[in-house]
């Protein structure tokens, strides 16, 4: 077992802040993914919070502000159960950097994506408790700071529209795959916002605010921008740029990897596919001539609608050198698009041209 | 003034049933389309309801199934203003015959999408009042058939989700741009579905259900499905393909039109943008350099949440031949595909690659 409780051959970009990606593989054939799998992003330390010494603070556009413990918290409102993928908006960045380099940015591989069943108190229901006002327009979170970062690292925060902070499905999460929310994924209490990047799955939750503007955080309002392929990188800085929160679709094949040697004959090739808020994953095409036939993927069983699908296929592959293709469509007839040119953005999020890996048959 | 108080200049592809688009520039510059532009889309005769005898039955799985009289149902609900764009699902399939042919099929160009002020009874009040049960799925619309149109042409209708019926926007509308809703859109009054494929807005609406199933009609059941590329056309009879109903994001060029003679010089490029059911339009940008490079359009005034965005940019053409190329992205950072190749599709729905236009400059 390596750090954070996490396997051994985890893909760890930086130790601290602690970013790491299992292997491709590790992802497959686990509809939920296992806490020692879970890929970890983080742009601070890791921070160790004692359950019975935590706090949260409602507060904003609320007519009852107030703080509440754990216990309070798990006390007063229904436990629901989630089941969602979290994804960072940087996943698949490593597969830009073919068409332009991307300076100072984690390069992650396919693997910045996992699924847990989150528990916790509806965020809805402690909205409602509170009392929002009709001006709340956005509701804001920000992480605790019990150690001595300042300085170190910006605090870090960011906010949804309040349409969707008070649908039924965003968690005040305690819970994570049966087990107590691990301090390395936000413990005691982190938020889960199924459908939006990861980014807005604000860890060691400290306050929640209503408010009439989206969070002036650093992390949203001068980072996760999607800038034009020639804008200057500096002008995320001044509010430019897409601020990115609705995830959009996505896929990626997790087995074979990249450059795997493999022998000629049936290959099994899976993966995953993941719908933005209020889609779902209608189909996944693979093709091994570049994209002029198709043969559909079959999913798994598994099918929660904040959840990614994954996916296999058996392909026949002759020996020598092959390039296996996948995409996505969503319910909405939206498919990803095909080249990482057509994507390609200074700061690098959200990849989600169509995934491809080399493979050498014998 | 030509037939159903359509432009003269109509581009119709069958006068009955009546399938006719304006010329694209004629869309440019209204964010609203005048009636007499809006395009017109049916399977079936245009019917003549007179306005006093017209009967909608509200019944399925509500407690208090009710038949209302125009004037009822105007007394009885609000009267709300939804601005909203309808595209019909096969806008755009003309394009997508360069890459293989789609018979049977009309072949609009660009301009099967226009936008009107709404005003109707708001569907989720019109549930709510009746008593809409917890078992209700779907909310399925037909057709009147006044007229002795069986056995010449099925009658037409459709479903939607029960939460996409109850969210705000859906209308039971009788006005269209301040007139009363007139026979050629389905007068006196049919249902507007804003974000999804124009086929769910059901003209001559007689009656609403809710029911657990989506609906059995031909045309949900049947028709407006997206096969896979190499799939049997007969396939989706047999219910295969994805059924359409959220629309996805779209873009295309409005002016200058494919194959236009122009002067070198400034040339003013526009068109129109629409994303789907909870997604905004976030940039669109042109290149007249097949995508190496991209500037980014202006949008116009007008920013209602289920309108297209008009857009514009100046740009300076060299005396020769060019190609324009537009595609848009939306707030969930989805980007069009780049080749008509890639959506292509046996019944040819829901064209969404980059729009582009040839010109040649003097």
């Amino acid at each position: 077992m390596g750090k954070w409780g996490k396997r051994d051959d985890m893909i760890v970009h930086q130790e601290s802040p602690y970013n790491a990606e299992p292997a491709p593989a590790a992802l497959d054939r686990h509809p939920l993914t296992p806490l020692g799998t879970f890929f970890g992003r983080n742009h601070g330390m890791i921070q160790h919070i004692d359950p019975d010494a935590w706090r949260l603070r409602v507060d904003g556009l609320v007519d009852r502000p107030r703080t509440f413990s754990l216990a309070e918290l798990q006390r007063r409102y229904e436990h629901r159960g989630v089941v969602a993928t979290l994804q960072c908006a940087g996943n698949r960045r490593a597969e830009l950097t073919a068409v332009r380099p991307i300076p100072g940015q984690v390069l992650w591989g396919p693997a910045a994506i996992s699924t847990a069943r989150w528990v916790g108190a509806p965020l809805a229901d402690v909205l409602a408790d509170a009392g929002l006002l009709p001006q709340a327009e956005h509701i804001a979170f920000v992480e605790a700071h019990t150690q001595p970062k300042a300085g170190e690292w910006p605090v870090f925060g960011g906010s949804i529209p309040v349409g969707k902070a008070t649908a039924g499905e965003v968690l005040l999460a305690w819970e994570m795959n049966g087990a107590p929310l691990p301090a390395v994924h936000g413990g005691p209490v982190r938020v889960i916002v199924p459908g939006y990047i990861g980014a807005r799955s604000v860890k060691w939750l400290q306050r929640v605010t209503a408010q009439e503007q989206p969070s002036d955080n650093h992390f949203q309002a001068a980072d996760y921008r999607m800038l034009p392929p020639d804008a200057d990188r500096a002008e995320a800085e001044e509010g430019h740029g897409l601020s990115l929160g609705v995830a959009a679709l996505n896929a990626a094949i997790l087995t074979p990897t990249d450059g795997q040697a493999l022998l000629a004959g049936p290959v099994r090739v899976s993966g995953y596919a993941v719908a933005g808020e209020g889609r779902g994953v209608a189909r996944v095409d693979v093709s091994v001539d570049r994209g002029r036939h198709w043969r559909q993927a079959e999913f798994g069983e598994t099918d929660d609608p904040w959840a990614w699908r994954l996916w296999q296929i058996s392909l026949e592959l002759p020996p020598g050198p092959a390039q296996i293709v996948a995409r996505a469509w969503d319910t909405s007839a939206t498919v990803q698009p095909e080249r990482a040119e057509n994507v390609w953005n200074p700061l690098g999020y959200m990849n989600t041209a169509w995934s491809r890996v080399r493979v050498t048959c014998a």
